[in-house]
């Protein structure tokens, strides 16, 4: 199998996280519950983690650091703890679901009003339009980092001077460049960080999290245990339980925490570079087959590595399937939970077949995907697809 | 390491659940993110288990079969997406924070109107407690099966009856029950039943779920991709999408999957009476020691593999600390998230030694405790500790 869907969930992973999850899963009790020898297991692995993670982002200490099931409930924490009732936010056309479903619930409750800014013609967003819309009202700026369908970048440094400039809190989603992009909180002005484990960043999937700026307050979204302060009716203030009730996922924390540090020893400039070479490689073999349309900015190779394309007019999911059956290929077509970019491009009906990379590919598969893509182009031409 | 923090989170689990993991991470795709092969490898996966778990608990089908993080989160969900404004809602002290700040949250906000209802002097709920709490405008009964710090176990039966009777939705808290008693949503008349995966399912941490009853409507808790109807701006309204914003713990849901496979192969009730054993030993090898205070309705074996003991007027910390670093025994010390339970036994500042059992604790290792009490006891009579 050749598995190209790494902006999806990464399926290989380091050797050293399937270990860590295996001996997490044969020493850890509840971290947080109790004092004994198992829990502390659990206890001490979750900190070291929470460090190793605000290391990797500059932020602002392991307290500062939060444990979700993926970016998408970091995404609901951050948003819905944070906005004011009757402000105004903004985003941009280029997000995901988890950002927009929290913003559109809210807006269409009316507790907020929402501008989307728009990007280029390639779906580049220029940060200058995110400071137009900002207002007396604006309470919030929320976007991620790299686009899920396009790969393309946004230049969180600008939007996060912006941001400082208007003294509007910076939450950003951290899914498809955490792991691959150096992030820091500090040099970007970024209140909330939102990361997902499980795709670049190689651990397993049930992690995720948010780092948060210093003094930034967020409301609890669950109520729960909280291992500590039990006779409280509240959800204890201290941070980070107070933004995580329940039992956390020590296992896969245990594996998220080998996947960083894989990362870190690899060293993350080499892992972009390797992803930007392999991207790079597929871009170049398929852009200039005539019934191929490449969607997103190549202009620069500082960007996630994912190549967004289709053929002809074929439905996305045709073309996805037929490469996953007959070339043993795994893409993801359709909409990927993105939908105003496939209205930017136009592609609401026939969606994006997305090649995602990761830095475990290899050159031979780049060749076996071009060789694939170049019969499919054949076929189209001749009619046979 | 003997391990008795059961109630925690099960350190031991059968060696399919190691392997279900390991070859998860190894294969697995997103589940519901594209339909290539690793893709389906996990939707397939996650497919089976709720509909293992659904038959489980005869619950009402794969798509009423919703995954979470931890059982605090199915709480959640199960609690703020379904108590209307304004109403009356019964629960009982012997909950667990999971359910109590969720109600306390809403009271606090003058949502509700809240009735706890109290046990008799070992904390066993009658009830027709519940039911003489029951006014026009009670919305929900929620309260768990078996209690986490003395283990009694609440006639569910009954009060599934009394809610039936009177029209009230019925929600169940089975985190310390669900795989050591059988448990049936439609006998009980249960609306949801929030269950635990990495207790005595023998799942891995960061797996939980709620079981919904037919037609039953949870309002969504988190919004974000669902895989599913992408350009809606709402989360999607089927079941289960409406309810699992964000990718899924794949990973840890395969070995919950093996889990509960685990149990049906081994036999629930051959389960039960394994636990059952081993907690009678151990409570009838310590109850008679002088100082030794056991808290709880033991009258009937019917009931949690939970003892919860002090001695003397230590501290139950002091005493679980010293089990752990002279004995090497795990138990948890202090209140356990339970405020209410311990109001009721005025244990608020003792706290209560909490030993929960596994069916893979053994004989020998119950001895090796009931020797450790012994001389804790002793050492207590002397004045020592």
């Amino acid at each position: 199998m050749i598995y190209f869907d790494n902006s999806a969930t990464s399926l290989v992973k380091p050797e050293s996280v399937y270990a860590a999850v295996l001996d997490a899963m044969k020493t850890f009790g509840g971290s947080g519950r109790g004092a004994h020898n198992a829990a502390m297991n659990a206890a001490r692995c979750i900190f070291e983690a929470r460090e190793e993670i605000s290391l990797f982002f500059n932020g602002y200490g392991a307290n500062n650091t939060v444990f979700t099931q993926n970016a998408t409930e970091a995404l609901n924490i951050a948003i819905f703890g944070t906005v004011k009732k009757g402000s105004h936010v903004i985003t941009t056309e280029n997000e995901h679901n988890s950002v927009l479903r929290p913003l559109f619930y809210l807006e269409d409750k009316g507790d907020i009003t929402l501008s989307v800014v728009n990007g280029n013609k390639n779906g580049v967003i220029d940060p200058k339009d995110v400071e137009k819309e900002i207002n007396d009202k604006t309470s919030l700026v929320v976007c991620n980092h790299v686009s899920n369908v396009t790969g393309n970048k946004i230049d969180i440094f600008s939007v996060g001077e912006i941001c400082k400039k208007h003294s509007v809190p910076f939450i950003v989603d951290a899914s498809q460049s955490a792991g691959v992009f150096h992030i820091d909180m500090r040099k970007n002005n970024i209140s909330v960080l939102c990361f997902t484990g499980h795709k670049s960043l190689l651990g397993p999937q049930g992690t995720g999290g948010l780092c948060v700026k210093d003094g930034f307050y967020i409301d609890p979204f669950k109520q729960g245990g909280s291992g500590v302060q039990s006779f409280k009716r509240t959800q204890p203030e201290n941070m980070p339980e107070r933004l995580e009730a329940g039992t956390l996922n020590g296992h896969g924390i245990a594996g998220l925490l080998a996947g960083i540090r894989y990362i870190k020893n690899y060293g993350i400039g080499n892992i972009f570079e390797k992803e930007k070479h392999i991207a790079k490689m597929f871009y170049d073999g398929v852009k200039d087959f005539k019934n191929v349309k490449i969607y997103g900015d190549f202009s620069s190779w500082d960007r996630g590595a994912v190549v967004g394309i289709n053929i002809g007019d074929i439905d996305s999911a045709v073309i996805s399937d037929i490469l996953n059956t007959e070339f043993d290929i795994c893409t993801r077509a359709g909409a990927h939970c993105a939908p105003l970019v496939h209205k930017h491009f136009n592609t609401e009906n026939q969606g994006i077949v997305r090649f995602s990379f990761s830095h475990f590919n290899t050159e031979y598969e780049i060749k076996k995907a071009i060789d694939a893509i170049y019969e499919l182009n054949e076929l189209y031409e001749k009619g046979e697809i």
